[in-house]
């Protein structure tokens, strides 16, 4: 199956990344080096004005668009196997908005996230407005697909990981976050946080302090708080 | 002049908060909490079904909405004259994207930032869009018009204020921000960063560490953790 992705960085990395790109579709005379890396990858490259483009292409494609391979996510039982010290992974517990995804997948390259936790029901998925949003991030960040968070969580316990929830009623904070071990915070939903099952299942919980009146974060402002805490007390 | 608003967290605060409000307009038999705290200010409170709000107010309204006092932003001068040591005023360099804007604000109040300084040409201006992604933050942030920013700066420097600006080509971290002094750091817009002149007035340049291929950050994650390392090591 094939997705329509579009914006410069998104098409951009796509192609640098090695994903299968079956069209590219650009403004006529314009996104020069794209197009020739698409060329020498045997990509077929459709040059159309913009009225075209308007119609094949979702809006604010910003010129550019590609017919891509379906953004797949990998198994946790893969992402446990891969080699590495003192992993990090986030449980996005029934996010639903496409541009926290986005946002969430730009900081998770940027901070070394070894895996996002993604239940495949009631949850915003892998598509092209994530894609846009993340700036091609999509292509470099792990995206483990899950059916059942609970036993998730219990099978990241049973090889090693510690669970630590987010949530604004608990006295520690992101400071209070043991790093030195396999690690897997959990993101709550924009507006209900985490749900009551998962936040039992967490091994303690952690907020971010806050002072002011509103006392609640963007989601993805959340994630990128939380996960640069960890990359900043790990040492680059 | 009067601005519609909608949504319940920043229809509440704008109420909460003694914004004016001349008319608050609701899904019929919803949200009783605001209209009777609405009622008790005065405001008269107008129950419509969901066919005549569509009609009223703009999209994702969440069945509410209100007809309130522009938001108006207060002079640099008025800010500077706030007594307090070691303010943090962010200055945002021609940001495009109200969504950015709404989050910044939201974080801003989480964190305690003193005022945010935006010009008033070639960049957002506070709107319903903002109010409604602030969650009502917009009620206790100050915001800062001006009309050149670097004479701003000038301002700020004359006045004792360190200039700090985000950039990626530099040696020095946000952990190499000196926190002990009146502080402004300047956020740069979402393509483009921070302009040349800016850049160069600014009295240094810090960058957010970072691995990963993508290597950008969305502003409004940008300025936040900024802004929270500030809060964190200046101890809440």
């Amino acid at each position: 199956m094939a997705t329509i992705i579009t914006g410069k960085n998104t098409v951009y990395e796509a192609i640098q990344s090695g994903r299968k790109v079956f069209e590219l579709y650009v403004l006529t005379g314009t996104c020069y080096g794209v197009c020739s890396a698409a060329k020498k990858n045997g990509v077929v490259v459709y040059e159309y004005d913009k009225q075209k483009l308007n119609e094949i292409l979702p809006p604010n494609h910003q010129g550019i668009g590609a017919k891509v391979a379906d953004y797949k996510t990998i198994t946790l039982e893969d992402a446990l196997n891969k080699p590495k010290k003192n992993k990090l992974f986030i449980i996005l517990d029934s996010l639903e908005d496409p541009h926290n995804l986005g946002a969430i997948l730009r900081s998770s390259d940027a901070f070394g996230v070894d895996g996002i936790i993604l239940p495949k029901n009631r949850s915003v998925q892998l598509n092209n407005t994530v894609a846009k949003v993340s700036t091609g991030s999509i292509e470099y960040v792990d995206v483990i697909g899950v059916t059942n968070l609970n036993q998730t969580i219990k099978k990241l316990k049973d090889n090693g990981f510690w669970v630590v929830g987010t949530d604004a009623d608990t006295d520690q904070t992101i400071s209070d976050i043991n790093i030195d071990t396999d690690l897997c915070i959990v993101i709550g939903s924009e507006g209900k946080g985490m749900s009551r099952l998962v936040k039992e299942n967490c091994d303690y919980t952690v907020k971010i302090p806050m002072v002011g009146h509103v006392n609640s974060l963007n989601a993805s402002v959340s994630a990128a708080l939380v996960i640069y805490e960890v990359f900043r007390r790990r040492g680059i």
